[in-house]
């Protein structure tokens, strides 16, 4: 019922997370309507990204260059690592403003069900970088694949004389007691502190 | 925050309607996982459907060619012309497989709000094509502007010798009249038909 190019278009557009036809239709319709500077632009954006984001030779983060801003930043504090699952994590915890060490990004966390195992994994880059470091912050998220994920990386790393924590479980700021499910309840009580 | 090409594709995809911010860093994200076929693949298709989409040169419906596949079908009734204000109008009346005569795209409607002048439509376009033409169906939207500008091709094809109708205005298919807006169960009434 479209034209061909049309067509195609609206099929590129479907491999966004969460756009069904009838976005990507609309999606389509309206890229006829901008100008050519701008869809040129866009195609290029798109090319761009891919050919020029790669992932930082130290700690696996996104980077234009071999090495990411935070590695380079020679102000941030070199002997703390904060361990994430992706790089989506890094930008989170940036936007934070009060973390001020180094990442290290895994790439995903240990899964059996998406057969995932450690070695899909960038440990050995991690294992790499622990010279000089006092500690190894563990900020997987606290779903089972990354608690798993985080007591593997504990283990490994319990000999190696640095510090291995991991960030604090309990309620989210802003929720309700008689909302919160069991298990965060029960992290939340044991991890009580004193005040 | 994000490397300079990342920011600049999460911008692109913020052009597209009711995409914030959230959502293009989560599309250009996932863009960085594709295949470089398949982006190379996104950036041709949007510089495809810009450059080879044109309007048809007798309908002003969207075409890959000079004549759009509705005016080069010899099979459909050419002396009839069903007047919409969008190349998506077509597309919809097109998936009812009930209506088998050409269209004529306005490309918008009167607007003394958005400054449409009649003269900003494909309405020259239409007066061309009078010859052997039996019925105009104006099939602009039941709306302020679309109602105005129905008006205005009425009164301007009162003279040409064609008979001029207009999509009936009632009661959708699946309303409950106690939902229904007061003026569209005025037309309701006044449109009704012995049964």
């Amino acid at each position: 019922m479209y034209p061909k190019s049309l067509e195609t278009l609206i099929e590129c557009f479907k491999i966004l997370p969460g756009v069904g036809t009838k976005s990507a239709q609309r999606y389509a319709l309206l890229m006829l309507e901008k100008s050519d500077e701008e869809i040129q632009m866009f195609a290029q954006a798109l090319i761009d990204a891919k050919n020029n984001i790669k992932p930082c030779k130290i700690c696996g983060n996104y980077t234009e260059g071999d090495i990411c801003d935070i590695c380079s930043d020679d102000t941030r504090d070199s002997s703390t690592i904060c361990v994430v699952q992706s790089f989506k994590d890094v930008i989170a915890m940036e936007k934070t403003q009060e973390y001020h060490g180094r990442y290290h990004v895994l790439n995903g966390v240990i899964s059996s069900v998406k057969g995932i195992m450690p070695q899909d994994l960038n440990i050995d880059g991690l294992l790499k970088r622990l010279d000089g470091i006092k500690e190894i912050i563990i900020a997987t998220s606290p779903t089972l694949e990354g608690e798993t994920t985080a007591m593997y990386l504990a283990n490994i790393l319990k000999d190696k004389n640095v510090k291995v924590t991991r960030i604090a479980h309990g309620l989210q700021m802003g929720s309700h007691v008689d909302y919160v499910d069991e298990l965060s309840l029960i992290k939340a009580m044991e991890n009580r502190k004193e005040m």
